[in-house]
């Protein structure tokens, strides 16, 4: 059968903003919106390819430039375009993650967002979901955490700090401060009657570690021994922080996060405090594991398929959890229903599933597929069994979400900014308590 | 779009006997057949994936069992296939590799041989190479090396140690003695006139070490240094020969495969002779890399789709090699073309490679594929570009192959009984010299 070579035709680089409530954490606060870049990859077979990623005009402009290299090329061939693109970047823009929570490398931002629309393109040309094309499902429904908040009252987006009295329901409680234990308790409550979580994560790094270490007490009160508990102060306490506060909260948390900087203190911190601990910002790529294996500085790697390099590196990284006896879950930035079809479609995949998935996909109100946001059902959302990601772009979506970019005057993630609206003066520190 | 749901309608396993000529090695000598299974797993959508396997009565008779449970599933559903398949046979059925140089294990076999044919399934329905299901090709050809035999006179086959006196070029080179340094030097020589391959491994194992050094030592005095050259004695020489004549090989080995059994004697070795040293029988699965690691036993790991659970696994296996810096390559058994074809396609795929593939693919001069064999030139098979493996079963070959299986009397691989009709009373010894 003699057949048309498969190219990608055009590369649709859109950033949007999508409306985000004022959540605090350890570099800051969440602004108003949160930008984010949606992709539509298409290809001569009349099919496009859809992704996701953590959005600001830097990447966007990287996008941009790697868009001449990658039109003409075939979907399938990843291989070649990482290669086109180290050639384009240098080899070196893989491993610049940087010191905030979030990830800045651009080289890997851009091959997994190429990544993902890459096998949505097979799956739709295929009719099946893009589970199907990383070994097929281990389950039908992937369990999420519900995740926690320190906040000041607001619903983000237009509404800035302010609140809608019409909302109802989770609409309304996230709307609320959340500054106290009894809050984050209230915070916890609303959002668990509202998606049925089964566990629990808390945003720490944000306030004192004494406050925080009691949100987490006052949750066990609240819910049981039964829901899992965690907390992330995002690598900004002590060692001796964070010895003293895990000594209260062993027995009462299910993993404890990135509560210091790097492997070694993570290391330390292991042989002093009986929690297993996970990380997003100690050990973040492929490099960073064998010494993550060697320390045993951490019992729980989280993944984030938009910097690990997209879903089969993701399955690379969960075999390697399984192989050297660490656990695998994920890690999350505020995302809309494109990221969450891909967690979910990954989440599905993997052969071992030890920890429900982190998301904020709750926080964000908006959306940019059709049909509105997937449901979260008992904490669990359902592998979409449509061809491909299983979620299309609503288009008129699409471009309300980039006027939002167009108008909102955010470029990139800057919680720093965002506090110091609140509180004048105020710094991001590498570690603050 | 409504679809059919796709599934197995049928599972066609096929024994077959393969000429082979008398290959000594440490386990005894090749019987003049080398036994494969073929599976071919039909689909309710018209297409069906092929794969290849080692043979035996007892993986014929585990494959026949597997059937039943295998009818029905979604071809693309490997996850829920291996649980079935795990359910069925045990999850310590996994890991029985056995002290034979070759591996025992029967559900990763089974595994290894659905999950290739699945591959086929999904690039033929796709109408795209394997090694784009895989991530797209890093190279269009892929390397191997001349894998030399210390041999018997003969044939192989209906000949058994008989000399057919027609035969030409490599086909009449394959049937000479090979029991002295020049006399495998001659056999290299053939073997790489015919194939241009452009790294050389020797078989060891067989004869005194005294001779096998010998004999690496004329390889490098008749191609030179530019010509990588490899000794596999098959982990039955004890540490103090593989220190003796490993000092003798520094310098001139490329890497010193499995001279000693076990992880620990390696790491032994690894310390006391200055070659890099390689496995495929002190590390044979996943379960085996931490140790690995940890011990420093190997520097490169020998990977076979068909024992560490298919294609995906094996790129698994590829991403754990760079992550921890270890070398990759295959390690294989006498095959034919669909074997050669899957591990072309995972050759091409593997981000990095390091080391020409081993193959035993000349010294089998039957073929199970249309078109007869895949042309080696210049050392390198070119990736097929057709659907799926890109090679397809000649089903009169496929019928005459599987007549000599039941004609030839073997039911297992046994080369010691083999090696008895030559040498009365020879005996397989875990540590010989």
């Amino acid at each position: 059968m003699k057949k048309t070579t498969l190219q990608i035709t055009n590369l649709i680089i859109t950033p949007i903003a999508v409306g985000d409530p004022p959540l605090l954490n350890a570099a800051g606060l969440h602004a108003p919106y949160a930008l984010r870049i949606i992709i539509e990859l298409e290809t001569n077979a009349g099919i496009t390819g859809i992704s996701e990623i953590p959005g600001s005009e830097r990447i966007r402009q990287a996008l941009e430039k790697a868009k001449p290299l990658i039109l003409g090329q075939h979907p399938f061939e990843m291989n070649l375009i990482k290669q086109v693109l180290k050639a384009h970047f240098g080899e070196d823009a893989a491993d610049q993650r940087g010191n905030k929570p979030w990830d800045q490398r651009q080289l890997i931002h851009i091959f997994s967002a190429l990544e993902v629309a890459s096998l949505d393109v097979m799956g739709k040309l295929l009719n099946e979901p893009v589970v199907n094309l990383l070994g097929g499902k281990a389950r039908d429904r992937v369990p999420f955490a519900a995740y926690l908040f320190y906040k000041y009252e607001g619903a983000g987006g237009a509404l800035g700090f302010g609140v809608d009295p019409m909302a109802k329901g989770w609409e309304a409680g996230r709307q609320k401060e959340a500054l106290s234990p009894e809050q984050i308790v209230d915070q916890a409550m609303s959002m668990c009657a509202s998606f049925g979580f089964k566990s629990i994560k808390l945003k720490g790094g944000a306030l004192e570690p004494a406050l925080e270490c009691e949100s987490i007490l006052a949750l066990r009160r609240a819910f049981g021994a039964e829901m899992p508990l965690r907390l992330d102060p995002n690598a900004i306490w002590s060692l001796e922080t964070a010895v003293k506060y895990g000594k209260q909260m062993e027995g009462v948390l299910e993993y404890y996060e990135d509560p210091v900087r790097g492997q070694a203190q993570m290391s330390q911190l292991a042989k002093l405090v009986d929690i297993p601990l996970a990380t997003n910002m100690c050990t973040t790529s492929f490099g960073d594991l064998p010494e993550s294996i060697r320390l045993k500085s951490e019992q729980i790697i989280l993944s984030d398929h938009h910097f690990w390099g997209g879903l089969r590196a993701s399955m690379e990284l969960n075999r390697i959890c399984q192989t050297f006896g660490r656990g695998f879950s994920m890690h999350s930035n505020s995302h809309l229903g494109i990221s969450m079809a891909a967690m979910v479609h990954l989440g599905a995949a993997i052969p071992q599933f030890d920890y429900a998935l982190d998301t904020h996909y709750p926080w964000q109100l908006d959306e940019v597929i059709k049909g509105g946001k997937l449901p979260i059902v008992e904490g669990s959302v359902e592998v979409p069994s449509g061809p491909g990601l299983g979620v299309e772009i609503d288009q008129a979506q699409l471009q309300r979400l980039h006027k939002n970019y167009q108008a909102c005057g955010l470029t990139e993630r800057d919680d720093q900014t965002a506090m110091q609206a609140k509180q004048p003066g105020w710094k991001f520190q590498l570690q603050r308590w």
